[in-house]
């Protein structure tokens, strides 16, 4: 069932942002054992048992289960989860597999949503094959490059003027008008469901880690992976979750304090009103977590590290390697602590730019 | 040890090209269990005990399991296998990490490859963080972006007048007067090792398929692939091995008659030499397989059927749709067939191409 995150109401798993309240929903289910309930996939298809999908209608693009891979980096153990390796170059497709699959089940086929980045990619690229008219609601700043793939895709684009909160408005406006299924990837509880396996993969791979570490706007995969810890310790499988820490962009804050100076480079996290924010709040107190806030310069350094380590991510992805080092620092991560650090985004789209 | 593909000669396994013979070598190992010597990750060091490596020295960037997920095309099953969900973006990673992996544990830190493309994109991200300086040989028409890319990851370009084997020649040439050691992924066995894990990843998500449709070049997958499922029959796990078809670019075929229009779209596989054409032709021999050439306009419609799919790949990866199209019209293979579709390259890098 879908619940409420306020008020505790509890609606049946159909499609559905919000709580007669107005406030966000979350999905609920009961009692599974982990390792009896994994299917014999090497894909995001092995944890289908724990989603609220059935399964009969599943978009062609898999997504992948990513590597994690420990890499000794100072006095801890950086646990890079290659989140990019997906279809669209993105974790997004985690949640987006499970949201299309649940909109094919229910038959909507033209939605709507807000986004001009990784999200809107990985949207356009699961409706096409599933035949649902996605609606995209994106600034007039958006690169060029994408907004010619978006349309190649099939997806009808929607210019609004003005910064990040107002295309979102115009967004649900518009679906409220046309009377159309409003998708936001901030709010819809499915979206969830499917950054949530990360956590599954993460637990199977290496175990549990002492922190996380997640570059953290909206919240679709701090939740998530939330989320996905929580279900493990709910089944018993752990005895405690990691140390949740978010990761934002200056300029952009919600859970640190404002900085003046902003961070162009995290495009993908800026996103200064996020609506699950109370969640995420009660994440940080629940796991003894903190908020860190990560600077252009900062970001820079990070992402040309991780290049020379290997690994080709956007730049939105590098804040939390920018993160660790200030909490290493600050002397607020113990010596041989296991830090989860997902790469959250590709590269390889910003050939230039990296 | 590795064993010569003509006079069966053996040498032990430390990095070599070629035979005294002068003809190329595969690495032979003994009796395995397959289930048995699996390992507990959910990445490509899953197969750690069937590759010629230790262990002790693995790059970074580890390469993942690529999803296969199959659609109904027409009157068979396609199975499509995401190999270019890794790293930097293509299947050539597989070959790279265990070739990396090789030369890290001899203690060899400078090394010569030609390739304008995956080949070096691949060893050049995974060079860096091994400290391994990469000399990358490749033509005056190699795309500005991708030489910037592989600059700023710290590979030496060597420029070549003339075509592909041209550059090939220069390359080998140059490595032999400086006492370099040269890395040909066209020649070297440890690649090979590398992408015949594709082939254990394809079994154990969804058995032997009925063909597997490769794209076909200098042949590293297709051999890859080839070494893969002939392990998994020596070690008993499967009765007969897929027919192989070797999918190849028109007026660069070198296992097919040879076009006279040239397809310039399917850069990947222009290769008209390929030192392994016997090993390939023993291949097609041995499994009753054929090779099938694919032109422009018919790649350029595969491309665009995957990309309505869910599938963001570069134009290389297309002409193993196009083939299989190709072998139902003629009546080739035979309805209800399980035919793998290995899709070898991201899309991602070429936004404005695809």
């Amino acid at each position: 069932m879908l619940r409420c995150t306020r008020c505790g109401k509890a609606y049946p798993e159909t499609f559905r942002l919000r709580c007669d309240c107005g406030e966000t929903l979350l999905v609920e289910r009961e009692g599974y054992d982990f390792f009896g309930s994994l299917l014999p996939y090497l894909d995001i298809r092995r944890y289908l048992n724990f989603l609220p999908i059935g399964g009969n209608y599943l978009p062609p693009a898999i997504p992948a289960i990513t590597p994690t891979t420990s890499v000794q980096a100072g006095p801890v153990f950086a646990l890079f989860k290659l989140e990019y390796l997906q279809p669209s170059g993105s974790f997004k497709d985690r949640g987006t597999f499970v949201t299309v699959a649940k909109l094919m089940e229910e038959d909507i086929n033209e939605v709507v949503l807000d986004s001009s980045g990784n999200a809107a990619l990985s949207l356009a690229l699961y409706s096409l094959p599933a035949g649902i008219k996605a609606h995209l609601f994106v600034s007039y700043d958006t690169m060029p490059e994408k907004l010619s793939l978006l349309q190649s895709l099939g997806a009808v684009i929607h210019f609004v003027e003005g910064d990040r909160m107002a295309v979102h408005e115009k967004a649900e406006e518009f679906a409220e008008r046309e009377g159309l299924t409003y998708v936001s990837h901030w709010l819809n509880p499915y979206f969830l469901e499917g950054t949530k396996t990360a956590a599954f993969e993460v637990y199977e791979q290496v175990g549990v880690p002492d922190y996380v570490l997640v570059p953290t706007g909206s919240g679709t995969l701090f939740l998530g992976l939330w989320k996905g810890f929580k279900e493990l310790e709910k089944m018993g499988e752990i005895a405690r979750l990691p140390v949740f820490v978010a990761v934002q962009a200056a300029g952009y804050e919600s859970l640190c304090e404002r900085s003046k100076l902003p961070n162009p480079l995290a495009d993908g996290i800026a996103i200064p009103q996020p609506p699950r924010l109370k969640e995420m709040e009660r994440v940080l107190d629940e796991t003894g977590g903190l908020c860190v806030s990560v600077d252009e310069h900062e970001t820079r350094e990070a992402l040309s590290w991780l290049k020379r380590a290997g690994f080709l991510v956007e730049p939105t992805s590098a804040v939390v390697l920018a993160a660790m080092w200030k909490l290493i620092e600050r002397g607020e991560i113990s010596d041989g602590s296991r830090v989860l650090l997902p790469l959250t985004g590709s590269g390889l789209k910003l050939i230039e730019g990296i």
